[in-house]
């Protein structure tokens, strides 16, 4: 990256090729450096001017999805039952994730595991603190590692969307399985297990 | 691969070659073509020459421990109660995980998910059974498909192994996190979720 401010086609070109990237990778995670170069109208020398590889350019989507991810989740109302409002968060953190396809598939193929969690800090940090409230309350166990729980949280909603992208959970099911396997995986020992639509219904 | 028999010194090099790698990875999941020619007293050439490039090497790798670990649990009794035989099934899943060390990580950094995935095909079949057991029961939740359940308790495994790498998860506490994990996440709706030591004591 230069120091220098960049001239505007530069950052058009950039613009664009990020747009045509998130866009390419959503459909098919494999896509290669020349298809994207092709989607956003420019050449490959140019491409490779702003992004030195591959995996440059999916950790330079990722960051970009991540903070339209993070400015949609900032809005929600994550107040009264910790359990209600888990299933609104999962609800909505699906739906954003929808917007981008395979791209979660194409950033596990492409990027280290650590860039990939390192990328999710602001929702990890939102997810956590309403696990520890939920925790406070006595509504979510106590028994396991806090951390554990975000981090079963973060994994079971990449899965869902590998399950989607292989055909093996219909898109309309996922944000109800998430929500009601992750309900299931915080309630304490010895209490029961809500029902995700007795929490939603009101 | 030669359709030819071995002859008996190529077919010591490849073990000697797996044994090294497999003990190499187990340590640095980043582990070179190199440093594992070098522990197993081979050249890079002689490596090359039975392993096409690392990717190779690792799936070889992978599928000889999955043999291991499928001939571990073949031996499991998963009779009786589905919720207590889960535990011994999670129990005996990881001791023998544990033996690979960061060869889970190698393999998720290394391979297509859908390489992994199929190298799971013996132990996710018997996890299968065991859901479908319990689902049939009772005892297990059927508002989500099980190969829902399958999948998840498979993420869960694996995101403990990680979570054990990168030191947020105490390796003796790991059998029990997915344990406990895996009972919430598989008790139906408006059922009390089990105790694990509740389960094993007796």
């Amino acid at each position: 990256m230069t120091t220098r401010p960049l001239r505007a086609d530069a950052r058009r070109n950039i613009d664009a090729i990020l747009e045509a990237a998130t866009a390419t990778l959503a459909r098919d995670p494999d896509a290669s450096v020349n298809d994207i170069a092709r989607a956003a109208g420019v050449g490959r020398v140019t491409l490779y001017g702003h992004f030195e590889n591959r995996a440059a350019l999916v950790s330079a989507v990722v960051e970009r999805a991540m903070a339209d991810v993070d400015a949609v989740l900032q809005a929600l109302d994550l107040s009264g039952d910790p359990a209600a409002a888990l299933v609104r968060l999962v609800d909505a953190t699906w739906a954003v994730t929808l917007r981008y396809g395979a791209l979660v598939v194409a950033a596990e193929r492409s990027l280290p595991a650590a860039e990939v969690a390192a990328a999710h800090g602001a929702p990890r940090e939102r997810a956590q603190w309403l696990i520890d409230r939920g925790r406070a309350e006595g509504r979510f166990r106590t028994d396991l590692p806090a951390s554990w729980l975000v981090t079963s949280l973060h994994t079971v909603t990449h899965a869902a969307a590998n399950s989607v992208y292989d055909g093996e959970l219909a898109t309309d099911a996922a944000a109800h399985a998430i929500a009601a396997t992750m309900l299931g995986l915080l309630t304490p020992p010895g209490e029961v297990v809500p029902d995700v639509a007795a929490l939603t219904a009101h």
